[in-house]
């Protein structure tokens, strides 16, 4: 059997099966985005790594070594805001072809700098190996997190809301653009949304802000698409969940961008991933009070985009005339093995 | 400028230069094979990656993928065991083709685990990606130490002998017959070889004696080849250093080898690299109750193989005959970006 016929998901559900089961320090191993490891009872190390392939991930005529930098660095800060944790140390992995000029290396790490830099993190280290073709960059990220403020995907409780920061679909949006980039838009709206795909901002202090609230049931960020990821949540917590899409927040900039490129916003928002947004779930009761509390403490805006309903519901999208869609387990978003950019 | 112009060492180096100075929990950075990180008073978490791309570090058609995945996780715990410390936790990043067989992930992961496991490491997550040609497996592992036991390479002191563990030289002897099968030596010397080069035993045990011994100044690995690493020990202790050449420790199966391939065998233990051996030094008096300690509690021998001098005297090579040869820095041992395979 082939690895594509497996999926990516498919593939580490088989690693995980054939590995033992670990010992009690690993809080939370594979098959989360974060390892969660007990090195004393008032702190866990968070561990994560992402990987940025050229010809998969990116392409050098679109994206530029800084910027691509920032990417890398904002992609693996996500993961540790969406544990409500805080980054400490990077290690950064580059495989280089000969050729490749050092401003290309100089630029890159000057991005992944600043971005870290900006989440409290440094670089510590890392390897530089060669390769015959495409530019392979991977960063592990190490940080922290008191096990009272830690957030997973597997806490969420039948009756509760779901909620997400900021906007959906602005990096599916910004891809459109880099690839048709004679789609007649505002240049506010194209700058915007470009840049939302090239350069995503992590939620890092609102997911701080979430984990030290003790309001928040489950926690993950917005990388493979909404239906994906709210999937993460129901498989982790054994329950379902019902996605009001009139309620899903979706930018002025991308509604232009999909309007102009004839496309459905909607689908962009619902499983075009890459937002890097937080999606949790909270009790009713609560999510009043944390949507005012990050709009006051981070400014950044929240929605409350669904509930949270029993397992054997299962996933589906409640459209605003009242029309129920189920949503079969995985078929939407992003499997690196068996997906192609459409 | 190209970066095989400023080779693997200069672009480390460039990197370094170019970012901020790390804050002071971070006892060891950029440019060592291991990031040394201070959680607490008591303990040094250790965070180190290594990177093995498909036709630069290996071929499908010479290393099975259990042969493989035992071989990148002994090169991490060998980094582990060179600062004395115990692996923990991996995380571990692979770029796969699609079409690759989910056989070949199975074993990989398999030979990794079991090489993990004998150092009590755990897989805990890791990353999967495609790739459009070469396979890219990038481990991350993270150990502990504590102060006290944790050995750097700037310890070294003018006047301490220089000692290596086991043999060197047997490594490159495996890469030869790999290369050439048809040469004609002994089956048990064969087999010794290759096995050292496609699945290296770190020295995991004798790191730990060696650190809580209290008695060695610096120690290293012996990755890039004996010439390249020494150099290493005599840059960050600022010392010079002379390799009694006659003492070097070289099995019989790697002179055989040399013999059949009509190379010089003392080449491939100065130059070789990947044996994986450990390197240190310590003061004459301690060096003796060194020897048997390490023969005694780990039933490894070790040999005695030079002595470190004042800086002002640079790297040399002391021949049997008493000929110095002096060793220009950085001039021999492996450069990702600037040396070929021969």
């Amino acid at each position: 059997m082939q690895i594509s016929q497996l999926g990516e998901f498919g593939l580490i559900q088989r690693i995980k099966n054939a590995l033992p089961h670990p010992p009690a320090e690993v809080i939370v191993g594979i098959g989360d985005d974060v390892a969660v490891l007990k090195v004393s009872d008032s702190e866990y190390l968070l561990a994560t790594c992402d990987v940025q392939v050229e010809n998969v991930h990116f392409s050098r005529s679109v994206i530029s070594p800084y910027q691509l930098g920032r990417r890398i660095a904002a992609i693996n800060v996500s993961d540790i805001a969406a544990m409500a944790g805080a980054p400490l140390w990077a290690l950064v992995s580059l495989t280089l072809p000969r050729e490749l000029e050092t401003d290309f290396v100089d630029a890159l790490y000057e991005g992944m700098h600043e971005q870290l830099n900006l989440a409290g993190a440094v670089i510590v280290g890392g390897n530089l190996s060669r390769i015959e073709k495409d530019i392979v960059i991977d960063l592990c990220l190490l940080g922290k997190v008191t096990p009272d403020n830690l957030l997973l995907r597997s806490g969420a409780c039948k009756g509760d809301l779901i909620l997400v920061t900021g906007w959906l679909g602005d990096s599916r949006a910004g891809l459109e653009l880099i690839r048709r980039p004679e789609l007649i838009i505002s240049e506010n709206s194209r700058k915007q949304v470009v840049q939302r795909h090239l350069t995503p901002q992590p939620r890092l202090r609102e997911g701080q802000e979430l984990g030290s609230s003790a309001l928040v049931h489950s926690l993950v960020d917005v990388s493979d698409g909404l239906i994906s990821d709210i999937g993460h949540i129901c498989r982790a917590s054994r329950v379902g969940a019902e996605i009001w899409l009139g309620n899903v927040p979706i930018s002025s900039a991308a509604r232009e961008t999909a309007h102009a490129a004839g496309q459905d916003v909607s689908a962009w928002a619902l499983a075009g991933g890459e937002d890097y947004e937080l999606l949790f779930t909270a009790s009713p009761d609560a999510s009043a009070e944390i949507l005012s509390l990050l709009e006051e403490r981070t400014g950044t805006p929240c929605s409350v985009i669904g509930r949270v309903v029993d397992e054997a519901e299962g996933t589906h999208l409640l459209l605003e005339n009242g029309t129920k869609m189920a949503l079969p387990e995985g078929s939407v978003g992003w499997d690196h093995f068996t997906s192609a950019r459409p």
